[in-house]
């Protein structure tokens, strides 16, 4: 997927106003009112917090944060890894990833692709690149249980958006019916009931 | 996603030849060789195989059965569900989908979205249209334990691709490493092999 | 022609609001306030009234019955035709269109492309699906005398417009100046007065 | 519509090759070899020949008399109009078409929306400008019946197609049938024939 | 570049409104509210005055004075040279350019491609037509001391921007520092303060 | 600009064929001979020389060394810049960037605007982020004279194309004229010798 593209040098998205209406895209300031510090942000500057269920933690640049970067078609993320934490299974619907490993020593990057299931793994020691192809299944594993791991990425939309699987199938608001989770997985109910369960939820 | 755009009036896929080389599109035929027939299909008019662990089947369109689809930026499928059969969670990458029941008593359909994972569901009734946005998870499922249902959809590209989750989870090639899944689902590694063995492999 | 994209997972258009401002593109609803309901038409499931000059109908899915389709790059139609019915010349400026015959017995398509104005028509029966290159002139005509016939087909674009051929030459408001008409089609303005009378204007 | 974009500075497109093979664009030449020629032409220098039914001509620029112009999304045209002379009713199905009038003493120039079938129309002197919006039909008369006139034209398109109205309806390869030109213009088939007749064929 | 494209007919820019807000794109008037004059202007039709440093004038079709042009993709430019004047080196990062010799007896156009920095250099004679690529330097220079010339140009977008070299480079506001001048260029302090007095700031 | 997008998962690049042939694109492998390598790079591991003019080296992914990058509509660059260094002056045609910087102390950034020639500009310690909008004149400086620095780029194209400001206007091949760059800069013959050599060429 493909950002609408610019009709104008930048669009810097004015993050004061409370909107009292919406549409795809978003509001900007005036263009007279722009400053230097609109294309600025220090918020991947601190390593995320990664005590959580999965070890791992995203910190992305948005609109909000980095009010210049609306309309320009890209986002930067910074991604920490607990010792053996990971970035579970998810795809981002609106845009590819390339992700470098800045810090660590061997992170297992992954994806499947939509036609025969394949499974693309990689192990990445820091310096490295890999490309994660828009919208498929993808995951990011420290495989190193005693040292902490840091990546940036790189993506293609101001939006990608982040559909991780374990949350979308399990933990979805309400529940997904359990007639549908059972017939998709081949899983009992007491199944579902205990994933739900270890999952937080 | 959007496909790219054409530069001509349409792109007639060449099905003929075994191409010697790939690009990002599909090689077509000759203008003067054109015939009407390139613009049609009956691949859709019978109902497909719903023999099968899910109990549904998708025909769809695609530029070798209808080669004047090329370029064009749609597809066209046709749905059968089985009794409480199910087109088990899965998203399409670069497409997005407008459904309609064409026969069958009542069909539950739903999608997840990513913000906060909020699931959306309905129940159609013949006649009735679905919309599943771009690159999300959804599914359908037959209601009707005794009668089968039908349904005609049209995607928004030519190749929008499907990523059904529970083969992308747990019948990629090769298999995701256990860690991964684990990890992912907070499952033991007897409850995946368990899965993989109900899904068939 | 290709939608802007999404810059979101939905849009879902605000129809409720008398708009005080107008753009390329449609309001939204607060996403906190969208329910499956915005994803869902019955516009659709009933026969749309054909007793007119051509004997025929078509209803389309659109931001205002389909709210979550806005943005979503792809509208859905349902087409009926009486016995002997048309759907006269046009083109949709903005989206391909593909389409399947799901009633009837025997439906004539066809339409014209720019370079050598070469027709393609083909006949359909009931599961028989057509595609319309985006942007050309093209036709329905049921060929049978007694049987009604209807389709669905699915359009590439949200709102793809429809320049009906008969209404945009002969019944534009105000009249194209006959002169223009008389160079364009060799015809008299006695001709045209007939035409126009006949057409209803 | 919008071209697929550059992935490149340039693509010269490859006039000297007969292809073998086709697809949605142009096959370009080796950068190596690419002259400032490739992005001259002189072919809109003469005025066109407007001893024909329409008394009008219009010469383009295209991927084969200015290479360079491959993939860059725009074309430039010459249009010539003896005096009287009328570029018919016509749509460009992939371009937005903005003209200027260069030499001249009135020409009048409009075009039918789609939903209303609202006409616009307009008189330019030398120097005026107008614009057709994207897939419309429109239609461009010299109402000076002694003197020829000539404009320019920018398109948003390297191949933006041009549906020519009569053409399509009652000159096409084959004949549309009767009975839907019949249908859909409300006429007869002897006016068919006579307007075929006098439309050269 | 491509601007996002159209989800209507047209959408004339509202130019009587002082905006209360912004956004990627332009305000439109009500489609009821809409005439023929949105789409005409004659703002190309008298020379733009040249008595400047540059001995040049670009005076473009905008939303403000086309405002039917909004959202159709493209732009129309009048370029008057006084004799020996320059369109200095600038870009358009937004669109390509066609631009065709109307007035004149010799204007020399060039650009530069970002591989090689290779220069492409042709004269161009009334009639003769040039296509400068999208987002790269070009300049056009009147090489007749006596002569004045005139140009008419579309570009590929509805407001493609221009990015002026010796403006951006040597008078920015604020002046770009000169430590990044003398780095860029390999110049003096003195060299950057002399420029600037001549570029008259 | 926005990159063409996918009609598939990916499209590996074809690195080991010399093209006969070329388009506005790249021929990919047949997908069953892809591998997880072809997603995979380790390019940017490594420092990039530093030791020129500029004192600066950026590299990049590309779809040679990153195949899978190909019509994944982005690039990511590495950014290595000596005590001093300066990247230069320069656009990005088709892209805009958004940087991190990794390592360094101090990092002066900067862009200017094409309406009024603003600049804006930033000074950046490590863990800082800046957007760069698509194709402005942009640079980056190392305040530190002791220090080198590295930063990490994404960039919303496969292929965003660098103009680098002084080698467009000084160093093209062949020479942009000199009159072309008296009357551009308004610096004299003796100025652009000058500043040539300085350049090294």
């Amino acid at each position: 997927m493909q950002d609408p593209d610019l009709l104008m040098d930048y669009c810097v998205a004015d993050v004061s106003r409370t909107p009292s209406f919406f549409f795809n895209g978003e509001l900007c300031i005036d263009t007279s009112l722009v400053i230097s510090n609109h294309f600025f942000t220090s918020s991947l500057s601190k390593p995320g917090m990664t005590g959580n269920i999965f070890g791992s933690n995203t910190t992305t640049t948005t609109t909000k944060n980095l009010p210049g970067s609306n309309a320009q078609g890209l986002t930067m993320a910074r991604i920490d890894l607990a010792p053996g934490g990971i970035v579970p299974l998810h795809s981002h619907p609106r845009g590819a990833e390339v992700v470098i490993l800045i810090k660590g020593t061997q992170v297992m990057v992954g994806f499947v692709e939509t036609k025969e299931n394949k499974l693309y793994v990689q192990q990445l020691r820091p310096g490295d690149v890999f490309v994660f192809p828009k919208g498929l299944d993808h995951f990011l594993l420290n495989l190193d249980g005693a040292t902490s791991a840091t990546a940036i990425a790189g993506l293609s939309s101001q939006n990608p958006g982040e559909q991780v699987v374990p949350w979308a199938t399990f933990q979805s608001m309400p529940n997904i019916p359990d007639e549908v989770l059972e017939k998709t997985f081949k899983v009992s109910a007491q199944d579902i009931k205990r994933i739900r369960k270890n999952l937080g939820g």
